[in-house]
């Protein structure tokens, strides 16, 4: 496949946002299933739909590509992987809050090379292919680039939820939140675009799933930031994932945030 | 002034969106000033230029009303009382998250009459005349109304930030939290239009100015909803507001709240 062509990433993203939008703040049939650290994560058909349907477009195309999905897990096997969120942010989703966004993105031997969030409602996609990371709205399409503020006191940081870190990690972002300018709550998979952007200068998750970050490593990554898990690797299977819009800053808080571990 | 038509409302959200839009992310001049209990509160030129603007064409057609505004405070006296918070959620808007929006209310004897919330960048609409509580985007109006879940337990309680309670408050939020299905964070005025929209149950901000809450509560009230201080008083004054859904789910959230406070 050719990677420097995004126009299959945006069919893909043209086919979630087919099942996504029309059922977003209409009534929905909501499931609840167990997962650990939290209480509440709702699956909605929007989610199964459009992951039935970005699976098809796939396999009509790849055939041979490997497939891991949030809703119906792996199938599969080889170098290629597609991994795909449909709709990353069900709790947003299901809040009326447009902070939510349909993730695909593709591993070649483990890493992360090709990225697509969509957010049909505000109709915004936020993508990465090999000439680089891009947004696009109504026609009009950007470069994405990170800001440097210089330093962790002059710097935003994000979190989706202070209730989903264990006591350790609890402690390591309360300092990591006590040395920057402001913290800030509640964006999911939009506030990392919002990294790649330019906006926010660093975000914090204490446990994501790959299909929660894949898709979003190269957008950052080629927008100049940088994606880790906490003990530094490479974040495509997931885990504690620190994202930050610069190597100093993203070295600097992950001091903060691992003095309280060690 | 004919309080059945929403005309000027329109027209004062037109005139604020042609100055909150354009500076949305772009790159501001952000002054700072100290707020108790704020670390970081950016004052924008958005929020200066909108206020300028409005007030202008307030005071064109209604030159006897008073105004309160959260950037130059108060002019004028008597019955008729406009409230303004040109940008409300100037932080998600430094951020480049749609959740801020901008807040034109009138009092008349310090009751909330009209209300209206101004998201350009989704453009939508939410206001309220007195006719009821509206909502409109691509040409599309729905009248609001909010849901009713029955109980805390299937609830989705909202606050902007874990970080801006004191102690006592706190410790009633936890309460609260403990007893609903999920709570959600970082959604500012935004999250308040989602009760009127039958979207989310419940809110809690602790420290709110009347700028903050005046336009929003004819918007809440006609959609059904309930509006008050935590004291149970009508909240046109500000402080700390529980809004919901529903009388029972606000009786319901006010008793978890103030179980830690007596």
């Amino acid at each position: 496949m050719n990677l420097r062509d995004a126009d299959f990433l945006h069919r893909l993203a043209d086919i979630a946002d087919a099942e996504t939008l029309p059922r977003y703040r209409t009534d929905l049939i909501v499931d609840t299933k167990p997962k650990e650290g939290y209480t509440f994560d709702p699956v909605t058909e929007a989610d199964r739909e459009a992951e039935i349907a970005i699976r098809a477009a796939i396999g009509d195309r790849f055939p041979d590509h490997a497939i891991l999905g949030e809703e119906m897990g792996l199938t599969g096997s080889g170098r290629y992987r597609w991994v795909l969120d449909p709709v990353d942010g069900t709790r947003p989703f299901i809040c009326g809050l447009p902070v939510w966004g349909t993730l695909i993105g593709l591993t070649i031997d483990g890493r992360a090379e090709l990225g697509m969030m969509s957010q049909p409602f505000t109709r915004e996609r936020f993508w990465a292919d090999h000439d680089g990371a891009w947004t696009q709205r109504d026609g009009v399409r950007q470069r994405l680039a990170t800001r440097d503020v210089g330093s962790l006191d002059r710097a935003i940081l994000h979190t989706t939820s202070p209730d989903h870190f264990g006591d350790e990690l609890a402690t390591g972002f309360k300092r990591l939140s006590a040395a920057v300018r402001m913290t800030r709550y509640g964006g999911e998979c939009y506030a990392m675009a919002m990294i790649a952007a330019g906006r926010i200068d660093l975000a914090f998750e204490p446990s994501l799933q790959p299909y929660d970050i894949v898709a979003l490593i190269p957008i950052i990554e080629r927008a100049g930031g940088v994606v880790t898990r906490l003990d530094g690797a490479r974040a495509e299977e997931g885990g504690p994932v620190l994202v930050a819009a610069t190597p100093a800053l993203h070295s600097a808080a992950l001091r903060e945030l691992r003095e309280a571990i060690s």
